[in-house]
């Protein structure tokens, strides 16, 4: 599927986007574990049906060093992506000045998510997002996120991916909490070799575990499961 | 009044700046509620005489986006407001550097300001204040803000306003007791439907609530209290 | 000594420089006791050889605003000097985009730095190091020390600089203490006339303070020290 570019004639609107499908918003940061991107969305686009599911791809500013032009153009062409956001969006009003027509997008990427999946989750967003920052896209999409709401504070999952001693560093075990309080799922990072040659806790989870992570927070079965469901139901009717 | 433009030729000096009037400094941040601005200086000079009061502006780089051309000059058509700051103001040497001559415009500002209003208070302005984070001329005139001093800590007015949710956010609480804690005023927002359709806490206050805050904090009289008061005087003269 | 520059060409490995000498990573900040660099590193010099030290300095984007083309000349001909690192540098690959050949430099340079001493340290960039916020090179490279092992923690030297209103400020001393207890030396700042005209506490220590703070956290030799050394040694042997 080729993405709609979002031209300032054109804002996005959640209530003309309601649908049967699932809706995941796909954030990305600074991380290196975002060149994993192209491959979490093999194994999403492997394992659910475009009919169930939909993504969004948020990819901040300093993700998108770890993506090369082959990587964006797979992506795109990914059969459940349907939009690639990006930080300048948030202010690309029609007349270059926010007007009382004008959607705010942070609001309405919101309201259209069924669940928001950050991964890999940088140092930095991690920091961000504790304080309450919301200078960019993401951060203002969790800003205004519904934490109250059991449900919603529950559909915030984060996979974290950092050097090892920038995961021991003395703030982020309490970040960590504090996210994990406000109801946020924390896919804990695995040992191995990093990036930068060091071995230790710090690496992303496999993608196959954000994929797992996504169905089950989504509440949808897998291309696999649909079909056995078909089958069981042919066997009964049969 | 025309505004003087900045330029690195004419440094500003708090002292070269003394007079009778009450010098409020008062600062926009990126919240949608920059909108109300020019509402809140026609306002405010129906209210005070320019030999009462003048007005320094500090628009945020992001509330410009709420700002239209016409906004910005009816605003800087307003007989109260004598400069309009922006960040690179605080960076404009005349040499392009920093040399010992150079005053440095965070300090002059706040000596110059009686009274310091931000209107709107964003979510992430809030967030940074609290921090301590600098990396802004109005950040940085609230780092260097005398807090110690009672009447000067008083003499910082917020008026947040956000969506609901950013509202009712985990960190949101928390922060603003901070700042009352340091002697800040706060204008708890209003109810009602906010720009995003969304209805609920989180809309500024009205205009003239803000109008009537800073009236008290600088304890000058309204056009019509010194009417008044001239009134009462010729009654008792004659 | 001139500065190679740093190409995409040749990415930096710690494993690259391994020498006997000792290095000193050596950061300045927005505040305007960067001014006093070029005479830091002329102290330096004449209390060090090129032979025991070498130092990279980094230089974070608002602190350049302080140094003119002479202050930058000066202090890359200084023979200590052996690099000169600014943010641009960590994402300066090769391709444009991140491979996985490309070395990390904030990983890099905290492999290769015995000390990290940042000086002077400003309020903002205190404030980011405290919440753990890692959005430029120094800021990374603190992010990813190595806190845990004492020697390191150990390794980092600040040298606070700022108004006094700002050192005054409610937060700072709680973000002090947090370095403190991070291990990390704070070279508490004077009382003097400071640049702004104020009087007060908050001015950065004399440049000898920093130097002797390196001698010792070093553990080397001023080149009196190792003349006298030296002459007790052909003392000895005579
Ligand atoms: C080559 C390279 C690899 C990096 N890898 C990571 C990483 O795995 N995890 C992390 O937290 N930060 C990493 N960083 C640092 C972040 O990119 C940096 O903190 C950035 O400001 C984060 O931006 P964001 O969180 O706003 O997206 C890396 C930086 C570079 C240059
Ligand atoms: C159309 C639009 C409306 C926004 N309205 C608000 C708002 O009312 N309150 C708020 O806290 N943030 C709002 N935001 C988000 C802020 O603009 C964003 O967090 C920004 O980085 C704040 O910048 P500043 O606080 O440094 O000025 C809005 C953003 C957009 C694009
Ligand atoms: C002329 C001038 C002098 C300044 N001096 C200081 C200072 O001495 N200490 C400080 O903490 N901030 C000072 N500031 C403010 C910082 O430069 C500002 O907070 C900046 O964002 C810090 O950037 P950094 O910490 O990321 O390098 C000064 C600003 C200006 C314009």
């Amino acid at each position: 599927m080729t993405i709609p570019s979002v031209t300032p004639e054109t804002p996005f609107l959640a209530s003309n986007h309601q649908d049967s499908k699932k809706h995941l918003l796909l954030a990305t940061t600074g991380s290196v574990a975002t060149i994993k991107l192209p491959q979490l969305l093999t194994h999403l686009s492997q394992k659910f049906s475009p009919s169930t599911l939909t993504i969004h791809l948020l990819i901040s500013p300093s993700s998108k060093k770890f993506l090369s032009p082959a990587d964006l153009d797979e992506v795109s062409r990914n059969p459940l992506v349907s939009r690639l956001w990006s930080d300048a969006d948030e202010w690309a009003f029609p007349s270059g000045v926010y007007t009382r027509e004008c959607p705010v997008l942070h609001i309405e990427l919101r309201k259209w998510a069924d669940v928001l999946v950050v991964a890999p989750l940088s140092a930095n967003t991690l920091s961000s997002i504790v304080v309450g920052r919301c200078d960019g896209l993401l951060l203002s999409v969790l800003r205004a996120w519904d934490w109250g709401e059991k449900e919603r504070g529950g559909g915030v999952v984060v996979a974290p991916a950092m050097n090892t001693l920038m995961w021991t560093h003395p703030v982020t075990g309490g970040q960590v909490e504090t996210l994990k309080g406000w109801g946020v799922e924390v896919l804990t990072p695995v040992s191995k070799v990093l990036a930068c040659g060091d071995e230790g806790v710090g690496g992303m989870v496999g993608v196959e575990v954000v994929v797992e992570a996504i169905g089950r927070k989504l509440g949808i079965l897998s291309v696999e499961g649909e079909k056995e469901k078909e089958d069981e139901a042919e066997t009964v009717e049969g």
